[in-house]
């Protein structure tokens, strides 16, 4: 193993799995997780072994990618490209595919290129304002719900929606609260049209315990959590899954600082930003065997450039460190880091494969 | 062609490449160019037609993917990692590799396990303070010169020095003024020690006039430039010879955004920070037959998640686009967008390698 190297704690992982499918046998509800984190076979595989067969991924090649693993049923949580048309009649014709839509002029167009029937769902908009027509728009939803159910290829699937600004809240119970009124919605909802709802965003999956009126869920970082997810409330630290080993290449005592081989085509630019810190880039964690434990407060990665990163120390820890060291840093958001690296370890040195795979190693 | 896809103006590139190449010449330097921008055969080859034969990166993988299209002469600009002094020592039985040191115990440990000669620039620090012996601590320069001196398999090749903080600057006259008080500092490093003295980034390289004592430089970005490079200074817009083409997926006239298939895993989380405006990823550009021209003023990428791009756009743009269109945006980071993107088009869409090609397209 060279490093930097992305190393996940397949126990962890599993364990994180577990959780979620327990919840979801618990609480009568179809889990369809998010692949986009992990974007792995191997690790998609974990998840076949709690009976999985459907799944959610944010792209057509990521699709494709999954596809060519055997899964039958994907959703493409993304809003349909009309210039992907032809490629997703193509795969439409293998699996049971499924994309976003919103638009009216999107549903005729696909509708009239498409041979293959392909599953959609109408995405609605909890108040994230990325993308989807706005929860409570009764009007909208019903017309853009006509035009799938007249269609001739496309088959309605349902709503599906992201409540991606539960990533604002800083504390379980915030977290809760949101999820809350965005339950509500779908209450109102669901009185007005009965299909099925599938719901996404790992905080709020993690931290429900009963999901109202809500049929499916898609949630995708909980498989490896990150520094994000344990400060807004969503894990513990004892869950995250996923470290990335630096080997340390310079000590300057003057400033206790170290450089490490870990920078922004490692780690991702994705800074984690709390009262009174300046953004930073990752935490150091303590080195227990093959794996890592806690975290050493006063330890983190307080800048990257491309390839360098600065680890801003305690006197203590700077002292006790030598270069040549390897050090498991905690990353910011996993999902990000996982796409840079390209592929995984696990503790005991297994290579596990990524989508990005790349050709030259 | 796919999108989104990163598209390369060739004229544009080989005229920046002229540019610089012009301006060493002028000055009496060796262009020693840092190629971890692109990371491309292709590419590199374009400066091959100028007679560069001696190029810098940023780790021993990219010293092996040049090295395996033949460049015969590499920095890697980066301290050194000693865990990897076998593969240095491998590389260095076939090419000239140069590599950054400041550490004597890692001078002492390389010198001990390498078989091969292997040449030493010292790291200097002109303030960035990053990585490097601060540029006018002689005793310390002097106490680790000697080291490299005096070792049997290293070979003594001068100074590396690299101004990251020129990035801070914003005008083409914060650049020069803070170029030339690091000029005075190399002249009184000169002075004391006169040796080869490489002097790098972008910035300061394309604004700079006169080089001083300087002997060698490694700028990389010009290649491409950026729009953090046209704000600060580096550029004119006209120079910046990357665009990202992305499809409008969805329009919501109700906030004049549209979501673009292009996020964080396409353009990097790098974003440009400028006074009273919140942090943005990318700005739109005007489509001009197969390539861009001028940045439309307003129209710009406000947030960026995995995948989604959210343009906000004047009501005048908002109502020109529709769904499906593609358009360019020109990245804030073009170094950390091309390493993601692993490949790129030219405007007439032949592919360009990079060394992240993946295994799955």
């Amino acid at each position: 193993m060279n490093f930097p190297s992305l190393v996940v704690n397949k126990q962890k992982a599993l364990q994180n799995i577990k959780n979620m499918f327990d919840k979801t046998v618990r609480n009568n509800l179809e889990l369809r997780p998010h692949f986009k984190t992990h974007q792995s076979h191997v690790i998609g595989n974990w998840f076949r072994d709690f009976g999985i067969n459907a799944i959610t991924v944010s792209s057509l090649k990521m699709a494709e990618y999954f596809t060519n693993d055997g899964w039958k049923n994907i959703t493409i949580a993304f809003p349909v490209n009309i210039l992907e048309s032809s490629r997703l009649n193509k795969l439409a014709s293998s699996i049971d595919l499924r994309v976003l839509v919103t638009d009216k002029e999107v549903l005729k167009r696909l509708d009239s290129e498409l041979s293959q029937e392909l599953g959609i769902y109408i995405e609605l908009d909890p108040g994230y304002k990325r993308s989807g027509i706005p929860i409570l728009d009764f009007d909208q939803i019903k017309e853009v719900r006509d035009l799938v159910l007249n269609a001739s290829n496309l088959r309605f699937e349902g709503f599906y929606t992201h409540a991606g600004h539960s990533y604002k809240c800083r504390s379980r119970q915030e977290i809760l609260s949101l999820s809350a009124s965005i339950l509500k919605d779908i209450s109102h909802l669901k009185a007005v049209f009965n299909d099925p709802v599938c719901y996404g965003d790992t905080p709020s999956c993690s931290v429900m315990e009963s999901f109202g009126d809500i049929d499916q869920i898609s949630p995708g970082n909980f498989v490896f959590y990150d520094w994000t997810q344990f400060n807004i409330g969503s894990c513990s630290e004892n869950d995250i899954a996923i470290a990335m080993y630096c080997p340390i290449v310079a000590k300057y005592p003057e400033r206790n600082e170290l450089v490490i081989h870990g920078g922004a085509v490692h780690f991702s630019k994705d800074s984690f930003i709390d009262e009174d810190v300046s953004p930073y880039y990752g935490v150091i964690a303590k080195k227990d065997n093959m794996s890592w434990s806690k975290h050493l407060p006063g330890n983190f990665l307080k800048s990257i450039s491309q390839e360098h990163g600065i680890v801003k120390c305690t006197s203590d820890y700077f002292d006790k460190v030598e270069i040549g060291d390897v050090i498991p840093i905690i990353p910011i958001h996993s999902c990000l880091t996982a796409d840079l690296m390209a592929e995984y370890y696990t503790l005991i040195g297994e290579n596990i494969d990524h989508m990005n795979s790349r050709v030259f190693k």
